[in-house]
């Protein structure tokens, strides 16, 4: 690394209490087996948003999902090579880690979420065992979507799949669309739940089915709640069928009155689910080059704009917003 | 049958807005296929103190864990026998019935709980297909406990164990304390947790711990909510670790707050646990004679002073309250 080839000083967006864009924020120092990458863009998740509203008590530059350039690292044959990475920093010797659950590991930093900045800013840093390089054929755009897509697919790690199952997605934001693709991807009979005409019709890949009426999907054997309102947990536990699954996606800076009696009086199996490994977003990514993913794209906005880009991911009609660094 | 020979009325404790005794309520008239059932004794549940604050919306005569003599049946054999039943009344041919999970038929009435009149009065009814005979070898006053037995084994039924899970139970009422026997009968590392020391110990056998202090269930691969109170679910998220089971066997009337990102974060599995096959908590009763169920037992009143018994039930102090019905 070659300090004199770095500035010292990037934008970054920032929260502290309070929302803002800081246009000279101090460059991250990596410590050894840690990279500092350029960041070229990143996305707006929910989660980013619910931080702003107080969730996890986070303070820091924002932002986990990202693309990059490795720009300095002790293990120099990262240098130069665009990049993505898996947002949890674990200590690599507990328990959960040596179970390959370090995004549990209780010690872990988290990219923009605990303890560790961001990528909402000109650079980031990660261990470089989370570093996955980009392949040539993938564009930036769709690669930002390598993290959710992978927390798309934890739901196949934790869920078995017959082929068989009656499957709703609840939730036709941008993790909604990503589950319901990566479930239609996998079997047939997956149903997108939502509110928004155009958002559904941006859905609409192979088989997956859309509409905007909850009883279309009554009795279903799996529901997946990724709304992000309190309300989908209400609702999930309204169509699934009795000894059903619940996958658990949205979470909430605070979800209000909730009696978790129906679960109980139909012993459903409700499975929090959250990120997912990233070989198996990629793969994704690379099995199925026809995955519509730029439709998702509602607008990409500069990084010193972030606070109106953040105004837009708010509103309703909008799927993902991007932040493009260069 | 020969009507000559029952009554027309009988005593009964009955919930319709308040709770109430009522010396002379109809006897009920079994429909073809159903018994009607001389009670002996009746157990009160925590469902039935939470049916008396508004839960299910249930009126009539309370009460789902009983033992009583069958005395009026069209399939005579049945006529004389000491029994207990299923409280689920179920339709018998839709999807769920056909998968053996008739406790879940949409068209189910359930004992004491919807539709269908319960065990707390002088005589009640079931479809002989929910009855099991008691062995000679089991008093009247274990095999009220066949009901609640048969709900704590139901967890075995929904979560793989492979006898090195670390498992605590929380809640030192009669559900927690059942439900910690067939766990601890089952394997080794089980704890109780409780707030009440004449429970806890009250509790103890073979290998089971006992404790008041949540802290030392820290990291439970397994955690079984049987509180009864809505702290109970926050508690359970606390020590579950990362990719852990809570299983929740409260039905609360209303929980107030609730925030599952806990389970979302860690990646939590929650199994809602709810009625069990009585065949299981039978089989329980009759491999382990030593449980030592009488301790449960803290006090039996005639079923004229039912109010009194609720009253006795809802203290802190209470365990089992039975009701003798003769």
């Amino acid at each position: 690394m070659n300090p004199g080839q770095l500035p010292t000083h990037m934008p970054a967006v920032v929260f502290d209490a309070g929302l803002k864009f800081m246009p000279a924020y101090p460059v991250p120092v990596p410590p050894p087996g840690w990279a500092l990458i350029r960041t070229l863009a990143a996305g707006i998740c929910r989660t980013d948003l619910e931080i702003v509203k107080g969730y996890m008590g986070f303070s820091g530059i924002l932002g986990h999902e990202f693309v990059g350039e490795v720009c300095a690292c002790d293990q120099t044959d990262w240098i130069g090579r665009r990049v993505t990475g898996e947002i949890n920093a674990a200590c690599g010797h507990c328990r959960l880690c040596r179970e390959g659950l370090g995004r549990h590991c209780p010690e872990r930093s988290v990219l923009g979420i605990l303890n560790l900045d961001g990528c909402m800013a000109g650079y980031c840093m990660l261990p470089t065992a989370n570093l996955h390089p980009i392949p040539a054929g993938i564009s930036t755009e769709r690669a930002v979507f390598i993290e959710p897509l992978s927390a798309a697919c934890e739901i196949l790690d934790q869920v078995q799949l017959d082929g068989t199952e009656k499957i709703a997605v609840l939730g036709d934001g941008r993790l909604g669309i990503l589950c319901a693709w990566i479930l239609a991807a996998a079997q047939g009979y997956v149903t997108l739940v939502g509110r928004h005409p155009a958002k559904l019709k941006a859905a609409r890949w192979r088989s997956l089915q859309t509409t905007s009426e909850l009883a279309e999907v009554a009795e279903a054997d799996l529901v997946v709640e990724a709304t992000g309102r309190p309300q989908g947990m209400l609702d999930a536990m309204a169509i699934c069928r009795p000894r059903g699954t619940i996958v658990l996606k949205s979470t909430l800076a605070s979800q209000g009155e909730l009696n978790l009696a129906p679960v109980v009086i139909n012993e459903i199996t409700v499975i929090g689910s959250r990120c997912g490994l990233f070989k198996a977003g990629l793969s994704q990514l690379q099995r199925h080059p026809d995955m519509p993913i730029e439709r998702l794209i509602s607008a990409t906005y500069p990084l010193e704009n972030a606070l109106e880009a953040f105004e837009r991911a708010r509103s309703s009609g909008a799927l993902k917003i991007l932040l493009k660094t260069r």
